[in-house]
């Protein structure tokens, strides 16, 4: 993670970091009960032990500690799958939304996030605009390595990539409301099938 | 909309249900700034000229007016589109996408409620799961109904319903973020062109 100077003296070094660490994954708890409006700095500090000043100590604002998590998540996702900047290739895409199935909570809190991120000035508002221009991009890099300028169905790797994208956010609120009749990685290798009929990924 | 009795002295007939409506309207737009746990009666009363207390007369409850809300938005899906309980073609699908690029208002407010649905307890949690189990299951007779048992690229129905929902609700969220990037009814299009590479939807 980035640690960029910060006022009011931000605990840093190796336990600061780990602390850090513990105060976004207690924070996404908090999210995916109550969202992030619903949240407070009050019910994340007891969550990890600390007064509400000693967690401003860490995460100086609500919002700091919104943009941690949001960037945490990212992080995991790629995790050492794939260097910064470099596209994945669809095997690991596919790596992901297997990983995902297996971390309903994380997705919970990404969800939940992104619903409450469309509602009137949202401080992740930017942050997911952002991020779904880059993952496109990044998508239509990952459709282009594997099949070149068109796509079996002649599609173009531009016009794929939203798709791509909007299948996997799309799997992941029918999944948390219906884990029993939605297999996200079944579904979106189903998904890999229209896009390729010849090819079983 | 049904109109069950109620307690209290809700008012029926023609002016009680174009009022009953006035209210639902100035609720998504509440619920559309600040999701529903941010909403406020009293906002959604100040917005339509009533008391709080007078509001009540109309929907008892906070959850009462939600579930109006959720209602009233499957009412305008289906239109005057198809007969209750049919499912709807593939061009009638492509008219709901083409609808929904021309009323934001509704699509945020959808989208938002989406997103806190998956936090913890919330009201809206029973509808969305039933919502998609029923729309999952219209999806497949529509595509059955088109395709038969088999769709050109070899996927079943049941296999590709989930698809076509998480395309529709995959790419508001991209829509609603960047309405310049996204062309929803296009992307749909697109995808119903992975569906069946021959047929031009």
């Amino acid at each position: 993670m980035t640690n960029p100077p910060r006022p009011n003296g931000v605990r840093h070094g190796a336990r600061g970091q780990a602390r850090r660490e513990e105060i976004v994954r207690a924070a996404m708890e908090v999210i995916a009960e109550r969202g992030y409006r619903g949240a407070s700095l009050a019910a994340v500090a007891e969550k990890v032990g600390l007064t509400q000043q000693g967690l401003l100590h860490y995460f100086p604002s609500k919002e700091d500690l919104l943009i941690a998590v949001l960037t945490m998540r990212d992080q995991w996702d790629r995790g050492d799958r794939v260097a910064d900047g470099e596209p994945m290739s669809i095997e690991q895409t596919v790596g992901v939304v297997e990983a995902n199935a297996h971390r309903p909570a994380i997705i919970r809190t990404f969800s939940a996030l992104l619903g409450e991120s469309v509602t009137e000035d949202h401080p992740a508002e930017p942050y997911f605009r952002e991020r779904y221009a880059r993952v496109r991009r990044q998508m239509a890099a990952t459709l282009r390595g594997r099949w070149g300028d068109r796509l079996p169905s002649g599609l173009t790797p531009e016009e794929a990539a939203p798709l791509v994208v909007a299948i996997m956010d799309g799997l992941q609120y029918q999944w948390l409301h219906d884990p029993e009749s939605i297999d996200m990685p079944a579904s979106f290798r189903a998904f890999l099938r229209l896009v390729d009929p010849e090819a079983a990924a």
